[in-house]
């Protein structure tokens, strides 16, 4: 097949809040071949990656990605490959790039898997999906009062795992991050995993972050989260050889296999959470997701958005039986739940799998996203270069 | 003062063509404020930036770079540093913001030294700036013997320092490589520095690259530069450990202060290149130079483009004295060349000074680059969010 056409679609709430709830706005990809469509979607600001796609050439380093990617054959994995190192070449000095071609290699998988009548997984090598635990995500309450009523509801909604973070945690003392850590601990029970995400609150400073270990051993932490920003490895690190057995966990911004590959090799992380959306699409995060498995470090999708977005990010993973947690979006807004009119709901043992279903197995109606749909449009010199186009 | 308007000015040539040569278009930003006006320049795909500076917020972490920058104060060089921490905080998600922030921080570099009557160095604080020694960039020739007439063309310049690179280097054997150095040494002279650039040819193998190091050794070449993609830490490494005398050279695709980090840390570099269009402006490009001096690693600027650019990242590391060399543009497009209308010639005995008027000391005429302009237009919901202001 021969890649015919790839639009674009800015979706967004009415009103997007100044708030971090990532899911206000998203875009989506549509990519057309052989009489069939692939579906794909970028974690990324949809009209600067719109305008990566478009834009005019400024050296053969610096090609919109448009150029790599029209006319292209995709008839097996190994096209996928070819056409990420093509962009990643032609636009190696277009920042935005790999978050463009997130959505782009998402939707290639997606189509090809419904050329060949096969699950995107299957198509990765993985014989079988396995299924995944997945957790809810909550910010820490304003008291640790506040956080064991929110642990408490977390339990009762029959969640085996939990991430606390944000909120006050970091930005008080330490002993009172600790009284949260436990009221989390005591509203869970004892059986469920626990994890805490600091939100990058400690910058690239190890002392604060060591101040807290103890109380994160002692409500026996599963990973603690983005302790600092994600270009920090030597803080990484220096806290991991003293954080044992609570592992460090990051990842979400990496947006090639090399960021990833990093944290691995130099700042010793336990957990590595990958964004399809954002490293560049499926091909990059299953080289991440085989590199963890050798390593010994566990792979966790990174996914706030729709369902469509949560079974791209499952895919690279979705064959490894030991990595079992999963990032699940629980509240998302909602343009992310009307994106995939078939979402991938816990089975009855609250277990999530990676669809069956040929492709990423999630099916996109136009009419439900056409209410969000938003008109943007691109000129350069009297030149129309992007258009908001029918849906 | 206070931060008024933020102007935007996209330039191109007629015709921009599919070779290597990044001088063919431009970014250059205007703030104003207090009566005064900043320029700077973004190393970037200029709609993308654009597109990043005024596109609707997606959330709190992924916000238009306009949001963190109109209507901010700046007084001393601390509130510039203040407004980058901002732009990286609010714009975490949005993957341009470093190479969008480069020119605004170029600008408001500019702007404080014309306010405050210093050149950008003084106010950086470095008492003086130091001479350097430009050096000449040549494609290596197709055959050895055309190596060697460009480089006794080079010689016969004037060049005291020469780097030869792309073209057939790395894609023959090591036989033929080798006779192409061993031509640019003969070409040069004895006297003249030599360095080398490998381009990334061997991505992350550090294999052939080890086949080449007796020919570099032998033509005492001062660096192999970029044997590897920017992320291939390791593989840095390793080829570092073998290759002395020679040193290797990277670090143009920085985008953060922790990437050169990096590759110093984990990837020993003896030379670190930094272009302050792209690592986020004046204020990152100093930290690297600081690190670099702390670690015994010499600075050099990257630069391909305009004289804007040139003063911009010669700024960083004006002061010291012993991080002698500079990239200096010389066949850069009319675009490029129109931008100054104060370039920096080298003086009598060859050397480039960073200017001692205040600011970059570079004056930009309107008049000049007009000719260049761009027209273009980005509209979201019916909303013109950008449109080419009058120069």
């Amino acid at each position: 097949m021969k890649i015919e056409a790839v639009d674009w679609f800015y979706l967004s709430m009415p009103e997007v809040q100044d708030i971090a709830d990532g899911s206000q706005d998203a875009l989506l990809v549509r990519v057309q071949a052989g009489g069939l469509e692939g579906w794909g979607e970028c974690e990324a600001a949809p009209l600067v990656s719109i305008a990566s796609w478009c834009c005019p050439m400024s050296h053969a380093a610096c090609k919109p990605l448009r150029d790599s990617v029209l006319g292209q054959r995709i008839d097996d994995p190994a096209d996928i490959a070819r056409i990420g190192r093509l962009v990643r070449e032609q636009s190696l000095d277009l920042l935005q790039t790999p978050h463009t071609l997130s959505g782009i290699d998402i939707a290639l998988w997606d189509l090809l898997g419904r050329r060949l009548g096969e699950p995107v997984w299957r198509l990765l090598g993985y014989p079988r999906a396995h299924p995944k635990t997945p957790y809810a995500f909550s910010l820490f309450g304003d008291t640790p009062h506040e956080t064991h009523a929110k642990a408490l509801r977390v339990r009762t909604a029959g969640y085996r795992a939990a991430k606390f973070g944000w909120g006050p945690y970091g930005h008080g003392g330490a002993a009172e991050d600790a009284a949260h850590v436990r009221a989390a601990r005591e509203g869970l029970g004892e059986d469920a995993a626990l994890m805490v995400d600091a939100g990058t609150v400690w910058g690239d400073d190890p002392a604060p972050a060591r101040e807290r270990l103890a109380a994160l051993r002692e409500a026996r932490v599963l990973w603690l989260e983005e302790p600092f920003v994600s270009g920090a490895l030597e803080a990484y690190a220096a806290l991991s050889r003293e954080a044992a057995p609570v592992k460090l966990a990051g990842g979400e911004g990496c947006h090639s296999v090399h960021m990833a590959r990093h944290l691995l090799n130099y700042g010793a992380l336990g957990f590595v959470q990958i964004d399809a959306g954002r490293i560049g699409g499926i091909t990059p995060a299953k080289a991440v997701a085989d590199l963890a498995a050798a390593r010994g470090v566990t792979y966790v999708n990174h996914t706030f958005t729709s369902h469509l977005a949560l079974s791209a990010s499952l895919q690279p993973y979705a064959g490894l039986a030991e990595h079992t947690l999963c990032e699940y979006p629980v509240e998302a807004s909602p343009v992310a739940v009307a994106i995939a009119a078939t979402p991938l709901r816990p089975d009855a043992q609250g277990y999530v799998h990676a669809p069956e279903g040929p492709g990423l197995g999630v099916t996109v109606h136009p009419a439900r996203i056409r209410p969000y749909l938003v008109e943007a449009e691109l000129r350069v010199g009297g030149h129309v270069l992007y258009r908001t186009p029918d849906l």
